[in-house]
């Protein structure tokens, strides 16, 4: 069956995305012009395209290293300013001898062994997240498997019953759905429907799928675990008793059951060897020149030939200041919203709309309990408790200890989680290990608690939803000389993902090379 | 709520297996008895319990490195023999200048590039395989994550249309089925099975099950992926459109949707770093002393104080003999029913009766246009071509090039697929990344093939079926002092996995060790 060109696209791009349709649409002669619509994925100029116009970037996080990092490869005179004495920002892997500050004077000391780490933001690069793994890639940034999903994990919807494992809840919730489906079709239920074929072949489908019997009903499945594996000689397997429906239709169940079938969520997924923040020191790497690092930004002022940077040197206690042709913030807004300006005044009621969401992690050093009694090797288990979730290591699996994740939470369960001592934090992460792996929790040494919104020049993980329009079209324009580039201003996620943060950072600074390009100002450096 | 150790135990074990409960029991001070039914994974005797009785084990496989293994650590007077230059059996890595030689007089020379390799035989680890995972950690074997599972590969059930990403199969799948349920709900056609309250429960779970529209309509999913990925600025997303529910009801999509629910092939998995060969090497290293290559055993009989075993030294060209109190043979059985015996009439029987199954495998260098192009890191797509699926490389992510399995078939295909010339395998081969990855096909280089039943010492990859009652019990018996270990004397899977090799042998090992030490023969060495 020939294909005319057209078709041959639209096929490809139906399975494999539009880099695959391009690929294609290259081998055809075909112009490059209708990805236009992805052009995060695009390569940017390499050419000098800054002849030497300067360029201040507020922030190392994510968004302001990708910025940084671009214009200095196009010819720009960069200079980071990053208020810490550290890069990465959000990006934050916690090793021994790291102080963890709040902003309530509470203060922790990480004391895992060596090599052990927490990333206390960012955890997981999805396949789909080309920027941040094609950075990886030009950077050098060695990367292994993230395991999200691990078919042995755990989840407790109701404290009242045991917990169960994931696998069983998975496949027991499918064949019961699949087996009243079955039943409905069989009784006529749904002819308006389905064509006596399609019938005919959705009940072949469903037994197969749902792995019913012969009759069609659900008596359990191998899909579901065993009471006693199958083994040499006479061990004969005996499968796990089917979960009850009215078990399965728990609505605290379904994060446990979908989760993984979210893009962001889904295999295969990536973590840095040996932490999240191999990422940034890549970056920063390539920066040495550009980066000062302990420089607060106080004040960000437009002027006709500029834009005036106001900052703190922390180390000497002295304000400075940086007249730039342009500047780059790349501080999530309700910290730009703190930061003296002359922005217009619906940008800065726009920006004042902005409000941080909530999440915090607690992390133990264990014997990996979870490996050994219970074959899990990375994922997430989950609990309707304050916790929320149990997140196994990725990395040294095999090994006799690790790190565990006993809470990560977000929303308003997290802003009141937030709100604790830090001994009930960690009281409550040991329930829940409790809760889950019964008689392990004192097998947890070494808790280390994050509260994103303590955390001083963060004040929160993320921010709580998307910026509305006519606000995210307004902020997301030059405002004079002044670019915003932050959480918010993608429309992938609220900047929880480190994808969003490179995607508008290049958005920006695609930006500033056809400016600088097309009206070349007075360079005032 | 108070539980009692009764109840405890039973919830642990439910949710975490015999192994948890087995810890609480402990914990309890309970006896572990109730363990019996999975002896395979208590740990085997350490003390001397040998007293230097002889034992030749035949085949160096995995089932007889476990069994030679164990026993000389139970002080046994171990001689392993092995018909090749190499151990490890059907787990077989090739990698550049390694000789594939076919029993029809093809022979093929492997040319990847160095550091490249092919798990010709067993590739993965699954989570619950701990015998082997054990083996690795006392062995110091280093693993990593096998990618069974990603949510980027393709399927294409019907060659008329184009491939499906996995992703949406799986989840427009989902979607249409949870609508129709819902549908059949709310026509009160479950009202037989389903009280008021169900139903309620019921229509929500499947709303955000199958994401639902508020009407309970599935109109596509974020979960299928994107026709364009949601991004920065004004790059709005814009969702895969559901593919229609007759093109998924095709019973060739059934393998891709299910696969990773089966124990054997869901998430969390592993391979050796560098090949699976690794293992086999692992115990050689351990055996030193006992392994003698190039053994080709040609009869085994046992006597009233001993067994004979007679084979071919190949380096020499000579007939050798040895005596031994015992003998273990992971030979798998149609090949036992080569070697000269004076076994029982009906045990010769029975082995008699047992077939090989069929399996092929053909790989290709090429550059990793799957990762680069497709996303698909890991994993395996599917085909309804004689290839049958295309299986991507876990190690060397993001590497320029990689090793492509693109044809993985078994059963009936398989069979018929081994009867063709190597010419013709390579290029169904092709045929098959050219039909899931459209101009591609042109970057394969350095194809290797192969076909298990053409393989000397092997003859094939498994054997066909369970051996049925009353041939398993007697075979899995002593036959005299000789001992049968191999594919199908375990109910594990007919020997397709290492696992059941492992746990085979070491049925029978534990068997030589009560025999040893209630009647100590007469030692023949």
């Amino acid at each position: 069956m020939p294909l005319t060109r057209r078709q041959l696209i639209a096929r490809v791009a139906a399975v494999g995305g539009l880099q695959a349709a391009s690929a294609v649409m290259g081998m055809l002669g075909v112009g490059a012009g209708a990805q236009a619509a992805e052009e995060n994925y695009a390569a940017l100029p390499t050419a000098s395209v800054g002849h030497g116009a300067s360029v201040v970037v507020i922030g190392a996080g994510i968004g302001g290293l990708v910025s940084a990092y671009e214009l200095k490869k196009a010819g720009f005179k960069v200079t980071l300013l990053e208020a810490r004495e550290r890069v990465g920002g959000r990006n934050w892997t916690v090793r021994r001898g790291d102080r963890v500050e709040y902003t309530d004077g509470s203060v922790q000391v990480a004391d895992f062994a060596d090599g052990f780490y927490l990333n206390a933001g960012p955890g997981r690069l999805p396949s789909h997240h080309q920027l941040m793994l094609g950075y990886c890639r030009e950077l050098g940034v060695e990367l292994e498997v993230l395991v999200n999903t691990s078919r042995n994990a755990l989840v407790r919807p109701d404290l009242n019953q045991p917990a169960l494992q994931i696998r069983q809840a998975v496949n027991d919730s499918r064949g019961h759905f699949s087996e009243l489906l079955a039943k409905a079709v069989n009784r006529n239920a749904l002819d308006q429907e389905l064509s006596p074929a399609d019938r005919s072949n959705l009940l072949s489908f469903l037994k197969t799928w749902g792995d019913l019997s012969d009759k069609l009903e659900y008596l359990g499945s191998a899909r579901s675990g065993y009471k006693v594996w199958p083994g040499a000689g006479d061990q004969l397997a005996q499968k796990n008793d089917p979960l009850p429906l009215q078990t399965l239709l728990n609505p605290a169940l379904t994060t446990a059951l979908m989760i993984d079938e979210y893009p962001e969520f889904s295999p295969t997924m990536f973590q840095p060897v040996g932490g999240m923040d191999r990422i940034p020191e890549a970056f920063a790497r390539q920066l040495q020149g550009q980066l000062r690092l302990g420089a607060e930004v106080l004040g960000i002022h437009n002027q006709a030939e500029g834009v005036d940077v106001a900052y703190l040197d922390r180390r000497s206690g002295r304000q400075q200041s940086l007249r730039a042709d342009y500047v780059i913030s790349s501080l999530p807004l309700p910290l730009l919203a703190k930061v003296e300006n002359n922005l217009s005044t619906s940008v800065r009621q726009a920006i004042a709309q902005v409000q941080f969401g909530y999440a915090n992690k607690v992390a133990w050093q264990s014997r990996r309990f979870w490996e050994s009694d219970y074959q899990i090797y990375g994922g997430l288990s989950f609990i309707n408790q304050e916790a929320s979730g149990l997140w196994y290591p990725s990395g040294g699996f095999n090994q006799a200890e690790g790190v565990l994740v006993a809470a990560y939470n977000n929303g308003e369960t997290a802003r009141k989680f937030g709100e604790r001592s830090l001994a009930e934090q960690i009281e409550i992460s040991r329930q829940a290990v409790e809760l889950l792996h019964p008689g392990h929790s004192h097998e947890l040494r070494k808790p280390l608690a994050i509260a994103w919104s303590k955390i001083p020049y963060n004040l929160g993980p993320w921010i709580n939803h998307a910026v509305a329009e006519p606000d995210y079209q307004l902020l997301n324009q030059a405002q004079g000389r002044v670019y915003l580039t932050s959480d918010g201003l993608a429309h992938s996620g609220i900047g929880i993902w480190q994808e969003a943060a490179a995607g508008a950072a290049r958005r920006v600074v695609r930006h500033l090379f056809e400016r600088a390009q097309s009206s070349p100002l007075k360079q005032t450096a």
